[in-house]
Parts: C-alpha cells; structure tokens; sequence
C-alpha cells in the first residue's frame, strides 16, 4: 500500500483524513501539536516542525508520495525529498513560484496571467516614492493570513501603517464579487477544475464569511474565471490541488489575486453539493487515478463557524442543535478544544432547494449557533 | 466533550468513525486486531475482545454513551454499564431481544409483526416431528453470518445438513423481492426511515451482491415496508439505528426476514445518494442531536468488492484506476491487508443518471475491478 504524508495536521488535513479512508493508502501526519485536529485520524503521526528542513526530511524519507496542507512549509527539505524520488504534490519549484504574495505577482506578470498592477516594495519607506498609485493595498510577501498582512494605504498619512520586508503595492480593483476556483492537475497532465463560487468576506474579521455556490455570475464570467484559474496551474506545471482567488471587475473582467496550492476554505461545500469534495480529489492526484466529477449536484452556501467576540477558552457550540434542525445544514466542527475570537472551529453546508433564498437562510442560521468559551 | 465507544472496528466502525469527525464527539474503539479497519481513525484504541465480560465493562467505564458495529458483543457487560449510567444504544434489552434468529421470530411473533410462519428447533432430530412444514428454511439461531448458518431442507433427506441447537424452521416465503429499510430511533422518540432498498443477492455466496436504491417497488409497497420497519424499531423501545430486511411476496405483502441493530450494508449507498448518511445519523442518535434527512437526492446502486475466488493474501486491487473512471462510481475500501474468497473487502456506489439503466451499469462497473492476492 503507498504511504502518503501531509504536513501540517490542522482541519484541512483532518478532512483529508476523513476522505483517506476509501482509497489503499497508509497515511502521515506531521504536525507539532499532539492534539490537532487531524492527529487522530492518520495512521502515524510524527511530532514536529513542518517548517523545520530536518524534521520534515526525516518525515519524508520512506513515504510514496507528500503534500501539505499550509504553505508555511520547509520547501528546501522538500527539495530534496523530490530529489531522493518522493513524489511530492504540489511540486516544490510550484509552492517556491506561490510562497509568497510577491512571488505569486511576478509569476502572474511573467505568464501574461491577468491581475491588477503592482509595484513590489522593500520598505514602508519605499511608498514615499509611489505616491502617484494611492489610494493602493499593500499587501506582506510572507505571513499574511485571513486579513493580517493586508492594509488599505488611501493617502500619503496611512504610509506608516504599511509594512517593512518584501511586499506587494497593488492597484485597488474595483471589484463587484470575489470568486474562488479549486483547480485539479492530474499527474497524467489533466486539468479540472470546479465551478465558480463567490465568497463573501466578514468586514470586521476580513476573513471569509460565507460563500455561495455556484456563484451568481454570467455563464461567459464562468467559464473566463476557469479558463483563467485553469490556465494558472497548467503555467505551474505540477500536479495538485490549487484555489485560485479572482476579483470579477464590474466590465466583466477577471483578475487573479491568489492563489493557495491546497485544499481550500472556499471548497469546503464540494463536501456535500459536489460529486466529487476538493478532498477526495487530492486523494485521487496523490495516488494517480482518474479526476473525480466536479460538478455540483445541489447549489449551496458554506458558511464559516469562528469563535465568538470576547470568547477564549475551551469551546462550547451553543445552538449546535437548533442549527441541526435548519433543513439543509451540514455541520463539520474540526475538534479543537479552545475557541479564540475570529478562529475558524468549524464550518456549515447548507443545500439549498432553492439558491435565491441562501442569503436569507445563511443569516437565519448563523443566528441559531455561537461559538463560545464554557468558562 | 462527550466520549463516546464502538465495540468492534471493522469496516462498520470504520465509516462511523469517518463520519464522526464531524461531531463534537471523541471517539474509543474496542477490538482485538490493533490492525482492523477502525483502529487508526479513533482517538483511543483499547485492544480487547468485544465478547469478554470484563473488557467490555472496563472498556465502557467513563464513556458517555456506547454503540455496537457488529452484534457479537457482552450484553451482559452492556446491561451492566447501563445500570451504572452509561448511555448504551441500541439498548440492551433491544439487542437481547435481536440476539438471536431464535428470539427475533420470538419478538415478531410476540408483537404481532408480520413474518414467515416457523417452529424451533433444538437439534436436528426435532426436524422429523415437521415433517409436513417441508420444504422449509433452517436457521441457526446464533453465529450465522452472510448465508453462514442457513440450510434449505426440501424434504426428510436433507434433514442431516440441519443445524444442532437452538434454530428457527421457517416456511418458504415465495418472495419476489429481497428489501431492506434502514430505520434511525432518536432518543427524543422520534422514528424515521430511509426509502426502502432492493438487495440482490450473489447466488453462490449467499450475502448481499448489490443493492438499488430505492427500490423498484409500487409506492404503497415502499409506505408498508416503512410502515412495517418502523413499527418493529417503536416495539423495541430503543435509541438506535436498525437495518430491517423483508421480504415482498407476489401478492405485495411484507415480511420481515430479520433484524440488525446497527449500520448495515444495505444502507451504504446513503453515503452517496442520501441528504444524511446512516454513519452521520447514528452520530445525531448518539448526541441526542436532530435526526438528519433520509431523503435520496439520486437513485443508486451499491456494489459489494470482494474476494475473488482461489486468491487469497495480502490484497491488490486489480482495475481499480478502470473502475474509477466509470461515471458516477465511487469506491470505498475498507483497509484489509488480506484478502480471502468472498470477503467483504469494500464497495462501490454509483450513482444513476438513469436508474433503468443500473443493472447493466452495475454488471459493467463489476466487470472492471477484481480483489486478488499479491502473492
């Protein structure tokens, strides 16, 4: 049986796991937190450091196949872990051309991708020289997350908010929607990909809120955006799972803003409104079958379960059966025992009969549940 | 958060506990192969045997609430467990009255629940005082399994292939359908079921080949074998999920063939094809959560994997890159490192686009994949 590894054991990779146990594969998990929410599910897990070159070497040596399920990865042991003959998917020279915001933009302009302008900067005090290009978002080339690392810079005044190291100032695009695409490479070279969905983000947590599938777009918008996503990832040339992140303009058009080499927030409904989930289809890149169908049977909404304001402490999931009982609703809570403000601690599908009504029902059902501390 | 324990870790437990991460829920699982399909997926494995008095108690000693993936277990344990405020479901008292072939025709009889008409039998001797009930089925009360532990006696010939102990002479049903009804009892004493299934049995065999979902029966057949199933489950006055087979005879009457007080296989096919899975109810039955929706959103076919004939050893599936391109195919595998003729080794679900046209797909799917050995 082929053994696979996953570095990084947070929820993604506990819905990996979820999905593993249908294919003949022994599975790895390396993470430095003994009670993540995919420790329990692998067949191994090893203690440590996935940004560590000597931790994640010595969890690669012996496996068949890797992927990850962060960015934050030792990319050099992967490196060489590929040089050593472990398949590892997404190719490491693929995560090197996405691993930072910076790099992810010059990929763009150097394949004629489309994305809004930009100019890279070294400093805070580099934007003095770009006045010209505000009101503009700078955005860190590393460490951003879930709205940390981007700042809106609308004048000269906002400049010392911006930030120091290798950085993206960007034009602002005047987008009506956002929308993400999960892409499949296939070993063989196949490329499949997802129908569009539209994600709507939290204005105070300026992460994502909530997300509608399909998206409510135009089918020529559609069909632009995968073509464009698609078109990304075969510029990648690796097999593997990517979400790409695109702003529709309000003429139609289409830009990239990023893009993840994983398995993706915005695809989580692929769980229950797809043939096929994002996550079994990792399955079928990491052990060469055939694509799964990407289709949506069912149009739907996901919608993100964090940690209520002012809440810190060990979790408690207050409505989680009134929000069981909303026709339609699907829960997956991803196991972690404290709850923060704003952290991610589960997710709800909701199917929808009939896809008008979603942005009601979203706001009916984020209404029944709260995440909580129980001190 | 809640503890909850599953005796036995086969290919059952293995899918509950896929489904379980979901839940706010940890998860114990007791059997005594560290290796069986269940043993990586749960938080804490507790290797022991499921029939011991003493392992079963200290097993479910501190656990929240207990469930069964196989009926072989200490209900003595169980009834103990129960006492000292363990929540035990099915409960004990339902699984004794299930127990055996013996007491299940004892239970139907005693509520007036339509099935064959039978006698027991203590030995094979007995037999010859029924004579005049030939042809008829013998059944082994207890350890009988996948056609293991039936006999056919056409006439006092056969008597020596009948079976010593406690067993049930049944009369021949002339059935034209085998059926099958999943049915889920919360503990708030709500009851719901899923559409009644078609099983197809493999002649050679004796266990179940594939299944159609739903069944290609009138609609006041499908209401009586509901109606039927969910009567049964109301008399056992237990929180549960229970797999009802029947039997639908030329005239439209049902029969109940037996009962399992558990997921079964004939309820597969909802992992695909159903808007809740028979693995995600029995997590709302045992966290007292709302039931889920039995609906189907597509017409299926679930189809057995197992051991070829003449292989036996460590497993390779043979096709199946072939079988996962077929449309609508879906495998699951439940991660035996041995194969043997006829063992259970995994399934497919393939969902239809046209259920017609099913039975012909699923000869087709079938002709594509094979369990062998390696060696």
């Amino acid at each position: 049986m082929m053994h696979a590894g996953i570095l990084g054991g947070g929820q993604l990779g506990r819905m990996l796991l979820q999905a593993a146990a249908n294919y003949p594969v022994v599975t790895h998990v390396l993470e430095n937190d003994p009670h993540c929410p995919a420790a329990h599910l692998c067949h191994h897990f090893t203690l440590g450091d996935i940004r560590s070159f000597q931790d994640v070497l010595a969890f690669g040596r012996g496996l068949d196949v890797m992927t990850i399920e962060i960015e934050q990865v030792n990319l050099e042991a992967l490196e060489q872990l590929e040089q050593e003959g472990v398949r590892v998917f997404p190719r490491p020279a693929a995560l090197r051309q996405l691993r930072s915001k910076v790099d992810q933009k010059q990929f763009y302009a150097a394949q004629q991708l489309p994305s809004a302008p930009f100019v890279i900067t070294q400093s805070k005090a580099d934007l003095y020289a770009w006045i010209d290009r505000l009101p503009a978002i700078h955005k860190i080339g590393e460490g951003g997350y879930d709205g940390r690392g981007v700042v809106k810079i609308r004048s000269e005044a906002d400049i010392p908010h911006a930030f120091d190291g290798p950085s993206v100032l960007e034009n602002m695009v005047p987008f009506v929607r956002e929308l993400s695409v999960i892409v499949a490479a296939m070993p063989s070279g196949e490329v499949v990909s997802y129908p569009p969905v539209e994600m709507v983000a939290d204005p105070l947590l300026h992460q994502l809120d909530f997300q509608l599938a399909p998206a409510s777009i135009l089918a020529e918008t559609a069909d632009k955006a995968k073509q464009v996503a698609e078109s990304l990832v075969r510029a990648l040339q690796s097999p593997g799972l990517f979400a790409v992140e695109l702003f529709e303009t309000a003429d139609g058009e289409i830009l990239i803003n990023e893009t993840a080499p994983r398995v993706h927030n915005s695809g989580h409904h692929t769980l229950e409104a797809a043939y096929c989930s994002q996550f079994d289809m990792v399955w079928r890149i990491l052990l060469d079958l055939p694509p799964g169908d990407t289709r949506l049977h069912h149009a739907s909404a996901m919608i993100n379960l964090v940690g209520a304001p002012n809440q810190a402490g060990p979790v408690a999931y207050v409505g989680l059966e009134q929000a069981l009982t909303y026709p339609g609703a699907y829960v997956h809570l991803y196991g972690k025992a404290e709850t923060r403000p704003g952290r991610k601690m589960g997710h709800f599908t909701l199917l929808a009969t009939d896809a008008s009504q979603l942005p009601e029902q979203i706001h009916q059902l984020k209404s029944l549940i709260q995440v909580n501390s129980r001190t």
